[in-house]
């Protein structure tokens, strides 16, 4: 723990949404207060943490600021502007790393990344133009999906396409943005794994948790998830593999799909992620706390998991449910203190403890 | 959930200590705001509320302003000046009721209180001299413990008498405090219910934990205890008795003697408690949540159980045992963000969730 934080240092937070507001509640744990610096008025993270600073990425002397009050940097969020980084590595340490940041604000240099690790992926190619897209679906098939290269999250800046007729459309869509074309995977289920790595290089991964989705947004997780002993330590490898060469400081998200001829890495998220909530209920060290662990210089917890458990998200008028969700049995409820209940809005979880047989 | 608080509000909180912190981080995950009221400056609670009044206990304009902002006010310590108590509730609700805080803020009300709901106590007498101690000892005997009446806590205003010749001294440092003489209770161990009633008067209770105090601190607190099917139902009837007596809103911790004649009341304290800690971890709803679900309208978890948990306090400079204890497998550490960890001080926990046997 050398050069670790000491309980009561202040851990910087790009992003007040509600990954920035259970990271502020996992920090409390460990006695850290949390600054949160969050372009939009009352972030829902504000209501956890020990200050606030509400300005735009633009703002340089905000920025600087807030690096001068904290002690480390860290992020909920991939899609910070290069600008807003170059303005804060000069006052204090940002974990994860730039070039976490760099390789996943881009969905191209990700999956080059990745395949130049010889990790597999959906098949891809890059997409400037037309002639670029039908290029691309000569050879990875008409069935794919047209994605901007940045800035994407929860199924936005997307366009299907199911035969050649649909690409100008699927392309204008992306008005004007660089784009990539992804060729479908034919998988059974897909999983993601949570996994961490320390200051000085240790790695701890979560059980790989299975995922469903709806919509385009993830709809549960389910722990453990159904995958033989050699695909599970495939997944664990996979992902140490990325946060090794990425000289990872914090917690990676990794989605995978499992097929027949192995696990094909969909995509990977810099940061503690949807399909790792169930951690809070489920390990003694949550994924919130084993991010503020890796970037606070702690040694990491071992990720450990004491109870199996099923997370569901509850999405826009899925608060209509809350009364019920509140008396059932083991359930545990986070509720993230979003004012409106937006359909596609992510307004909170469930975490359902499954009970040992007995 | 008539007339229960809406996702979205805002629970005031009289005191902001560690309890008024894992207060204020339960409340965030049911979508709750809270608003802290602590005369000292810099509170650990103040780190994950929403906000914060710093101000005396005697400033009726504070008092009011904050009652103003909040939709329901609770507290972490029963020892809160009547004349406040006025004000408030004047504004808003004040849950658990004052009826509780009458009663634990005198150890003489409390006994008796306790011994007219037909409950046993240990041997008790008034004191208010050097006669009545004398007159005291003669019924009880000389073994015995002299506690002020009023704002003891962590063993702190109490001197104890292991023969007649203490009497004096003892009497001396009450300086004057109306007292308590207590007989002892010959027990084979010491558990605590923490228990809860709703607004619509259902009851929930937590399985009972086995303490070990340290110095007049708690030390460990184990769950579960040992205890007969009996002596656990005769727990749990004895604190629904007291929450319905008292026609409680909130959680409450009862302190009971587990001795070969029945179980003895050793002490209640209208508020979230140390021994319920472990809840954190073993409970899908922990003891604060409880309470913010009581004190907020809301229907009460059913106090299940889904892990074994050890529960210990970390005090003064245990501190310098934070690493390690954070390299431990299947503990969660709970750190309050005290500064300083002067001895006696209670900076945190830890909580070790027990493996199932396999």
């Amino acid at each position: 723990m050398t050069n670790a934080l000491s309980s009561g240092a202040t851990i910087g937070i790009l992003g007040g949404g509600q990954l920035g507001r259970m990271l502020s509640v996992a920090a409390s744990r460990l006695g850290f207060k949390t600054h949160i610096f969050e372009p939009s008025a009352n972030p829902p993270a504000a209501d956890v943490a020990h200050q606030v600073t509400t300005a735009s990425y633009e703002n340089a002397d905000a920025l600087a600021a807030f690096a001068a009050s904290v002690d480390v940097i860290t992020y909920e969020f991939e899609n910070i502007p290069t600008s807003a980084l170059d303005v804060l590595e000069q006052h204090k340490p940002i974990r994860p790393g730039r070039e976490a940041l760099r390789i996943s604000q881009d969905r191209l240099t990700e999956k080059t990344f990745l395949q130049d690790l010889g990790l597999k992926t959906a098949p891809f190619a890059d997409i400037s133009d037309q002639a670029s897209l039908d290029a691309a679906i000569e050879t990875i098939g008409a069935a794919s999906i047209l994605k901007t290269r940045r800035f994407g999250y929860d199924g936005k800046g997307q366009a299907r396409i199911k035969a050649r007729e649909d690409a100008a459309q699927a392309l204008s869509e992306m008005a004007g943005a660089p784009a990539l074309l992804e060729g479908f995977v034919t998988f059974s289920h897909e999983i993601s794994v949570i996994a961490a790595r320390g200051i000085s290089g240790e790695i701890a991964c979560f059980d790989p948790g299975e995922n469903i989705h709806r919509d385009g947004i993830l709809h549960t997780t389910t722990v453990p998830a159904r995958l033989s002993a050699g695909q599970r330590m495939d997944a664990v490898l996979m992902a140490g593999k990325i946060l090794n060469a990425l000289e990872y400081v914090g917690v990676l998200g990794v989605e995978l799909f499992v097929t027949p001829q192995g696990l094909v890495v969909n995509e990977i998220a810099p940061r503690v992620h949807n399909s790792g909530h169930w951690t809070q209920n489920g390990c003694a060290v949550d994924q919130f706390e084993q991010h503020i662990r890796a970037v606070a210089g702690w040694g990491l917890g071992d990720g450990q998991r004491h109870s199996d458990v099923v997370m569901e998200n509850l999405i826009g008028n899925d608060m209509e449910r809350v009364a019920s969700l509140a008396a059932e049995r083991n359930t545990a409820l986070h509720l993230y203190g979003k004012a409106e209940a937006k359909p596609g809005r992510k307004m909170g979880h469930v975490n359902r403890v499954q009970q040992p047989q007995s």
